[in-house]
C-alpha cells in the first residue's frame, strides 16, 4: 500500500477543478517512479498518460487502486479491482456513513465486496496517503514534505495537511501520512501496528475523533508505545466537539474520562492543539528523555523566564531550587548581580561561551533532569546585523550568525550526549529575513535540533518528554538517547 | 515623555557592544526628528552628533533624559537633570531593587532626587519607550514597528519586544510601547491613565508581574476599561512563576485568586500566553463585539470544525444548534450531503460566493452572536498556483489570489457592519512564498482584518470579545462597532 510499484487511478480527470485531476497531478508531479494507470471510460490521455477504459484493461495487476469516483459507483469499481486481483485501495470519495444511513449502507457494501476478494482499503472519505521516501504523494493537498521520521495517522484529512505543513515549517519531513477517513475497513489501530514495524517511523502523531474498537486500539497502542512514542490529539472532549466529530466522520467520541484513563495506561501522550502535536513530535526526535520532572531554566530575558516557570508549574514540572554547590559554581563566572535562583536570569553581562557553561552547570546538577534555555542572543558573538551595514558585509554577518547558531546547537547536542539530559530551546528569531530564517530552521533540522518560538512551547515539550519517560520506567521499558541519535 | 522635541542621552557610547551605543543608534536611525544631545565626559562626537561633557552644558532644557550609565552614577545624574530643569526621564540602567537591598536603597535615592525636582521617570531596569507616530524609538531591541493602534505596558522589557514583533508579524503597528521596569516612580496604573486619554491607542496590552498599589491599579483599570479594552497577561500564577517574578523585577505577584476576582470586576481581559495577548488585541481592532456567547462555525475541513467546536466549548462559548429556518435556508443552496448542523461543514461542493452566503445566513440567524470561518480555500476562485505554471503566469495567479482574499475580507467587513456581529477567520496559509504571504498579511491589516493560523486562535479571540462585551453590558457601558471602524 505504501510502496506500490504500480497504481490504478480510478476516476482520473482532465478538469483541474476536480480531485480526480488534482490528486493524479500530485501523484505524477510528486515524482512517483512506479507505473500509473489512469482509468476513465471516456478519455484517451490525461497528463500525458495513457488512459484505460476500465480496470480490467490494465496490462498488469496494480499494487494499489486509488478511487476518486462518485459514491454510488464505488462498490462496482471495488468489485472490478477485486476481480483484477488488486489487494490494496485508497478510497478518497466522500459521502458515506458520515452523511446518511444510505451512505452507511453503501459503505458496508464496499467492505463486503473488498473482503470477499481479500482487498484491504483506506477510507472512504480519506484525503489520501503519502510515503515521501518513495516519492509517493497520493493525496488531495499539494503538499510535498521531504522524507523524515514523523508519521501521521489522522481521522481528518485536512488535519493531515496542517500537521504536514507545521512539520515542514520546522524543517522536518515525514515517513508515512495516512488520512484514515471513515475507517470502514482499516482502522487507526491497523495503521499503528504497521507504523510500529516501519523502520522510517520514529514518532507517531495522531488525530482521533473516535474509535471503532476502543479496546483493540488501546491494546495495540500499549504495545506500540513501548517501541515508539504515540502523540495524540483526541477531540470530542466537549459535547460540542463530540457532536461535530459525529457529523464529520461518523465517529463516536465516547467518554473523555474513559479515554483519558485508558490512554494513560497505554502510554499515549495527549496534547490539546495541532501546534502542540507537532512540537511534541519533533521534541522526541531531538532530545534524550529526562529522568524526572525537575527543570532548570536559563533565560536571556526575565519575563520569558517567568512565563516559562509558570508554564512548567502548570504542566506539573518542578522548577527546582538550585542546590548550594550549583549556585557556587555559577557564582564563579556569572556577574555579581545574577539572580542566584532558578530561572537563572543571564541579565546583562553573560555572553558567548558563558551561556553554554551555565547550561552545562545545570545539566551536571543532580537535582536537574532537563534544561530549558530561553533566548539565543546572549550565546551569539557580539556582532549584529546592523541596518547600516553594506550588502556584502551583511552577507558575511548572515553567514557568521548561521555558523554561531549551529555551533550553539552542536554544543547542546554534545551536552545532551554527555549528561543524557535534554536542553530544550525557545528564542525570539534572530533573523528577520525569511530566507535566512528558513536556512536556520533547515540547518537545525538536519542536526535533529529545533528552536521553538515561545517559552510555553519549550515547557509543553519538556512536560511531554517527562511524562513518557515516567511511563516507560514504570512499565519496565526504556528508550536510550533521543530517537534520532 | 512620548513626544519630546529634544532628548538628553546620558551614557552615550561609541562601542557597538554597549547599550549606550545601541539605544542611541535606534533613536537616531529610527528617524527621530527632534534634537539629540549625547552626554559623555570623555567623548567629542558619537554617530556624527556633538557630545556634551555633562547635562549642564546642553544649550536648552531637553524634554526628556534617557539614562544608560552604571547604577551608582544614576542618582548624581538624575540630580543634574533636575538642576537643569528636565521633567521626564527613562532609566534604562538595571541593578537596583531587583538585585539587592543595596540596589533598593539606590533606587529609593533616585526617586527622592527626582521628586524633589518634579521630575517623573520610567524604570529603572526598563528597555525603553517608543512612539512610532513620532518616529521615536528609544529602546534596546532594534525593532521599529510602524504607527498603529496597539499600546503596550509591560513590566518585562524583553516581553515588550516579543509583543511588538508578534504585532508586526500580523501586519499591525503600535501607538506607544512602555517597558515599565521596576516602576520606582511611574507605575503601570499611571501608564494606563495616560493611554486611556491617548487618541492613537485603541487597545492596551499589558504584561504584569505584580502591582505596587493593587487597589489603585484596579480602580484605574475599571475606569479605563469602560473606554478601551485592557488585555492582560498576568504571570506569577504558580508559586514557581511568582518566585521568578520576584527575582526579575522585585514584583510581588500576590494571590492569583484575588487578582482573578479583581480583574473580573475591573473589566480586564485575561490571557495565558503572549500569542493570545496579541491575537486578542488585534481581534478588538478588527471586529464588532458579539452580543452573546452563541457561535456559528463554517468550516472548509471537518477536523478543523471539530477542533474549533472543542476549543469554543472549553472557553465557555456555546456552539448553538441551528434553528430549522436557518437549516432550510442553507438547504436551498448547499449540496445535498451537507452536515445540517453546527459546525456547517462545507465538504466538497460549496465554493466562492456560496461560502460567503453561508456566513451571511449564520450572521442573520437570531440564535448566533458571531461566526467563526475556518479555511479560506473554498471561498477562492478555482484556479490554483500550480507547480507547472510559468513565472509570468504565476505572477498573474498571485495577484488574482491576493485580490480574491481581499474581496472575501471586504465582504466579511460589509457583513460585520450590516449585522453588527463578528466573523473571525482562521485558515491554512494559501501562499507558500514568504513574499506573497507578507503582502497578504499587510494588505489585510490595512483593512483592519486578520486571518489566524489555527482554529483555537479564532475561538480564543471570540471568547475574549464575548467576555468583554458581557462586561460592558453588565456595567452599563457600550462600545459600538469595532474600535478601528
Amino acid at each position: 500500500m505504501f510502496e506500490p510499484r504500480s497504481v490504478a487511478f480510478l476516476g482520473a480527470s482532465n478538469d483541474p477543478r476536480k480531485w480526480g485531476y488534482r490528486i493524479l497531478f500530485n501523484l505524477k508531479f510528486g515524482g512517483f517512479q512506479g507505473r500509473i494507470y489512469p482509468v476513465n471510460p471516456t478519455k484517451d490521455e490525461i497528463m500525458g498518460l495513457k488512459v484505460y477504459r476500465n480496470v480490467g484493461d490494465i496490462p498488469e495487476i496494480p499494487d494499489l487502486a486509488v478511487i476518486v469516483v462518485p459514491p454510488p459507483s464505488v462498490p462496482q469499481l471495488v468489485k472490478e479491482c477485486v476481480i483484477k486481483g488488486i489487494k490494496a485501495g485508497v478510497v478518497i470519495t466522500a459521502g458515506f456513513a458520515e452523511v446518511s444511513a444510505e451512505g452507511e449502507g453503501l459503505q458496508r457494501e464496499i467492505v463486503e465486496v473488498a473482503r470477499s476478494g481479500g482487498m484491504r482499503f483506506v477510507g472512504p472519505n480519506s484525503n489520501g496517503i503519502i510515503n515521501p521516501a518513495g516519492r509517493f504523494y497520493s493525496q488531495m493537498p499539494p503538499l510535498f514534505p521531504p522524507p523524515g521520521s514523523i508519521s501521521v495517522v489522522s481521522q481528518s484529512g485536512n488535519v493531515v495537511g496542517t500537521i504536514t505543513r507545521l512539520a515542514m515549517a520546522n524543517g522536518y519531513g515525514c515517513a508515512k501520512c495516512i488520512s484514515s477517513g471513515n475507517e470502514a475497513d482499516l482502522h487507526a489501530e491497523d495503521y499503528l501496528e504497521y507504523l510500529a514495524e516501519d523502520s522510517q517511523t520514529k514518532v507517531i502523531l495522531s488525530y482521533i475523533e473516535g474509535f471503532k474498537d476502543g479496546v483493540r486500539f488501546f491494546e495495540t497502542a500499549k504495545e506500540v508505545s513501548k517501541k515508539k512514542p504515540i502523540v495524540m490529539l483526541k477531540v470530542g472532549e466537549t459535547p460540542a466537539g463530540a457532536m461535530a466529530a459525529k457529523s464529520h466522520t461518523a465517529s463516536l467520541a465516547g467518554s473523555d474520562a474513559v479515554f483519558e484513563a485508558m490512554r494513560k495506561q497505554a502510554g499515549v501522550i495527549r496534547v490539546r492543539s495541532l501546534d502542540e502535536l507537532v512540537d511534541t513530535g519533533i521534541a522526541f526526535l531531538c532530545h534524550p528523555l529526562p529522568r524526572g520532572r525537575r527543570v532548570g531554566i536559563v533565560t536571556a530575558g526575565g519575563g520569558w523566564g517567568v512565563l516559562a516557570a509558570d508554564a512548567c508549574a502548570r504542566l506539573g514540572l518542578d522548577v527546582v531550587s538550585l542546590p548550594p554547590d550549583t549556585i557556587t559554581e555559577l557564582d564563579s563566572f556569572m556577574p555579581a548581580w545574577w539572580s542566584r535562583s532558578n530561572p537563572v536570569d543571564l541579565v546583562a553581562g553573560t555572553f558567548g561561551d558563558a551561556v553554554i557553561r551555565c547550561v552545562e552547570v545545570l545539566l551536571r546538577c543532580p537535582a536537574v533532569d532537563g534544561v530549558i534555555m530561553l533566548g539565543l542572543m546572549p550565546a551569539m558573538p557580539p556582532e549584529q546585523i546592523s541596518k547600516a551595514a553594506k550588502e556584502d558585509e551583511r552577507e558575511r554577518l548572515r553567514e557568521a550568525l548561521l555558523a554561531a547558531i549551529v555551533q550553539v546547537f552542536d554544543q547542546l547536542n554534545e551536552l545532551a550526549k554527555k549528561y543524557d539530559k535534554p536542553t530544550i530551546v525557545a528564542s525570539e528569531p534572530l533573523a528577520f529575513g525569511a530566507a535566512l530564517a528558513n536556512r536556520i530552521i533547515r540547518t537545525l533540522a538536519e542536526r535533529n535540533s529545533v528552536c521553538y518560538d515561545m517559552p510555553h512551547q519549550a515547557a509543553v515539550a519538556m512536560a511531554n518528554l517527562a511524562w513518557y519517560s515516567e511511563y516507560l520506567r514504570q512499565n519496565g521499558a526504556g528508550l536510550k538517547g533521543n530517537l534520532a541519535g
